[in-house]
């Protein structure tokens, strides 16, 4: 039990929807003392008039930013900014003291080819290299101490935690293809023709054929498990539901692999938020929470294995995440913050 | 059976969604021979790209408006254009001698003071009382030979035709209410924040509590059956649905109706969209259809009746009921062109 | 900070959708110690295995029902059983110590003649009187130190909560009408054609148009306030949401009242979860949660008040407002175990 | 413009989904006189109590199932039973003159021991010889004057139709995988859990992971084109839809294709019912039609292609793609009684 609650927590782009998971996130963990939530286009209304489901939290109210000042208070800065926009931020808090746990995609590659070809040019690339790839669920290791974070993103979440058992014992013999499938809160809290509710609410439709720009961190991150494995293709739907993604990979074996589920039950054994599921996991079962549910089966013929994970993508995939991260980091207990279990029917 | 398909029709506003439902309607109209749609904001582009269901008509593409020039066209001119657009290009046409059916609210008042409360300052006022009000299953009569027709509002018409049994035999001893549920459709084809799927989708909110738009069409409507009957109010809701109104009236009586049901039979016998059902009508038996299904019984006690009502808002709510106007103007079968019976389930 | 967990508690029903929020809610309140689920149909299984989120909670298992060995083993006695099969159990355990919270309908009321008009015979009536209604947020007193308690149907908890402020007051000067709408889960666990997806999905109808159960409710409680004042009806739909009732009540009022808004803030100012709005609530932002939220406005004219309430059907209309009913007779915190805020867009 | 209304047509199994999906098409089919339904469990009722659409149609009802009597009276007579049963009709109308159309797996199959191991023993095997395959959009000239065709099954057809290009010019270099997606309707209309509107409004899920019924279908056809290509692998997933079918196939190439729009246009151009998109196609365009919609693309790296196609799995996975089958057989206009072409948005 924490003795008292202490740590000074900050969220810079708190009126998104990842930001207001960190606020509701926070707001109601044990080990953070004071939230403060800064957001430009918000500055001065009620976190409860952007985020409803924080109307209760009488009293917050969304600050103009201020990346300094936020940083000398904050003992963790959460920057919750659109992809392209941390760089900046990140490079004027280079010297700053907290823990800047950064949900963009800027910091997520080392590798700055990879990087320029999939997100353009970079400002600050060469802060790249001290931060670490935030996959909480299988880096606890890397990131126990670690002082700056790169929260991977929601595909790449889904997608690596389906693959790791299998990648990094090199059983993978060939390109795996991921077949996702995501809600309309991944597209953000602007209203667009995709997620206009009289297109969306009943439709079905793939997106970004031509390579979705989280290949590459799947690819830079299966690299550091095999030293260079076969690489990963995902294809990306977009599906009438609010939250969550799913997601169906499909993995050539380069040897028999006799029983896939052990195989995930072995990887996940004691990790709190991996579940491995005797049956397909549903979607709804994880919505909400930072839970993520796996299955996995060989396909007829026994050469490929096919592997099932589903998580909510503002919570495993972004915002519980990145406090599941910085739990981590902090050395505090994991799931402090993060035991929500869902709530079903829903 | 028509000998030849003949009449030249055009569509103003045609890239909305009340445009394309005309489109949809008049390119398979029996009667109908040359279908032109004119739209400001996408002149040049394909049919198809704006409404991908006529993508299968080959050659449709939206024309620069001109209106004089497709007046001087058309045989029957549809004016599918934001509230308060239809002013101006009616009084430019005003000597214009083909029929003309306005699907906005420009025309539907006779009583300026009305009128000017609820939308403001009218350009145009003098050329309202011209138009005949579109409520095409009751006003078979008025409509025949009309040459300048005002099709009602999707609530008032769910509302009026669920009211006219009723108010116009006297039975009614009060204030009616009526709750009312659309789906997103409404709101248009612009997306903007209540119909953002992330905040439709699983929602329920009332709006316009202040008293809806449509009760002034409902007022002056039953005032003609009436002599200037009790006021009708309107509360309307939001639903995450994409298609149809659902009304639910309470109408207090005037003297006991023993067999409410039996009168709607009696009311709507032999007309053909008008459907009475033995049990409570459900939405999506209408969808894009231009049915209403309908149903009534006594409140517990015996001094009020309960009337359902359901339709599709942009059919029998707009662009099905404007074209049944239309064929009932030009002395076309009533059902030419509106025969589709829905599909179920969807 | 509770010392110790020390609360022994059985849910009878517990695989039902009410039992399983009960689970939820109550495996995570700091004041109990063991909770133990019981069900005749799935006597054996997991939880996890009916209820997917309960899966993180490793050994609970539904055990074989026995009334009077879980009655003596526990602090607080929860039946979730259908209506009709609580009168049994409770005549059965008449003499039992515990604290007992029944969610059916056999003993939320007191005159025999309006319950058995409703629900026809019942088999232990004499024991009604022993129980108390359980409207948790407004009979806080009423319920401190309470042995038995009844905890009111969803429809008449939304009702009741959107009615009180008013009736208590003397203000309503006639017939309230209640508009509502519910999700899904309020019909259970059981598949239906009224709850088959392809019929639910994209539809809304109303239903129980002779006079919804829940009326009787209604009227007993409101008739404790007012010592008999005008009767309430109801108006239920169905809607494709799966949790939530919306509710829009009209009252016509006994004498003017300058503003219903700062009427409900009086009535519910410091109650924990009553949140008084500035506009209309929606739906949404109370999924998951124990949290009413309400508006009112004053109809054009100003002769009637329109006010909103919305619950979250399995949790305020059901589970969590028997655990609040709990805390609130067992002296606990009032909110402890049902401080979720909901997750927002879901 | 057909003279006369003329064939006498029969639908056994009317009352489930794919029945009154046929009744639908076949009453308003130009060259169809008298359209007849039979169902064992709504003998003598409406058929607009089953089919709320059909309400209109005055006078149809449900009668009592005499495939023999049916067959001598009819001259087009469709089988829409449950799998398995449609064995012992056709066997006991082999000798019957008129055009029999299965809509059930039954005769789909000309291998038995493929047809054996995926649905069990057959009784009547010998006829399936005489059957032909009904994939209406690609066999046009096996299906002139065919007397007995089996209709694909919804996930087959979206297969083949994505497949049939590349397949039958033998670009296509191994095994095929399908990513289907697909709406509740597909289950029927008989209520089940997974089915269930709380389960599965607002969920996504992976089922048949051991490889899905329709894949002998698939690989018999396909094997018809190229002698026995490569596998087709189905991984089928239940989507929050109620319509369709959204099929991700991805085909690695033998040899280089620089442009597979181009080869679809090629393979379509002129087919009624087919569209190619130069776009990823969305579902909702086509519910309630008789079209397929496809895209294709490279994936990068150019050595696989990526195929899209959608359905109304109902309606050119099922009744519209039957009548579609039985209008070439009859040599009537290949889109006689389909043309509706949608409703949208929806």
């Amino acid at each position: 039990v924490a003795a008292e609650p202490r740590l000074n927590v900050a969220v810079l782009g708190a009126s998104g929807f990842v930001g207001g998971e960190l606020l509701r996130l926070l707001s109601r963990h044990p080990d953070v003392g004071v939230v403060r939530g800064f957001s430009e286009s918000h500055a001065g209304n009620a976190w409860g008039a952007v985020h409803p489901v924080l109307d209760h939290l009488d009293g917050g109210r969304f600050e103009e930013p201020n990346p300094r000042a936020a940083a000398a208070w904050a003992d963790v800065l959460f920057l919750a900014l659109p992809h392209g926009r941390s760089q900046g931020v990140v490079r004027e808090l280079a010297a700053a003291d907290c823990l800047l746990v950064d949900l963009a995609a800027d910091f997520r590659i080392h590798d700055r080819e990879r990087y320029e070809r999939t997100y353009g040019p970079h400002e600050a690339f060469e802060l790249a290299a001290g931060f670490v790839y935030g996959l909480a669920d299988v880096a606890a290791e890397r990131l126990a101490g670690a002082r700056r974070i790169a929260v991977p993103g929601c595909f790449a979440t889904a997608a690596l935690l389906a693959l790791h058992p299998f990648a990094s014992r090199g059983v993978v013999g060939g390109e795996a293809v991921c077949f996702a499938v995501t809600g309309s809160s991944g597209a953000g809290a602007e209203p667009g023709r995709s997620t206009h509710h009289p297109f969306r609410a009943h439709n079905f439709f793939a997106y970004a054929l031509g390579g979705h720009r989280h290949e590459v961190e799947i690819e830079e991150e299966v690299g550091r498990w095999t030293g260079g494995g076969p690489p990963c293709r995902l294809l990306t739907h977009s599906a009438p539901l609010v939250r969550g993604i799913h997601l169906t990979a499909r993995l050539p074996l380069r040897e028999p692999c006799a029983d896939p589920l052990a195989l995930l039950c072995q990887a996940y054994g004691g990790r709190p938020f991996m579940r491995v599921l005797d049956r397909p996991p549903e979607l709804a079962a994880v919505v909400g929470t930072n839970f993520c549910h796996l299955h996995a089966a060989l396909a007829p013929g026994g050469r490929e294995v096919i592997v099932l994970s589903v998580i909510d993508n503002l919570v495993k995939g972004a915002a519980g995440q990145a406090v599941q991260a910085m739990n981590l980091a902090l050395g505090l207990g994991e799931t402090a913050g993060l035991e929500f279990p869902g709530v079903y029917p829903c």
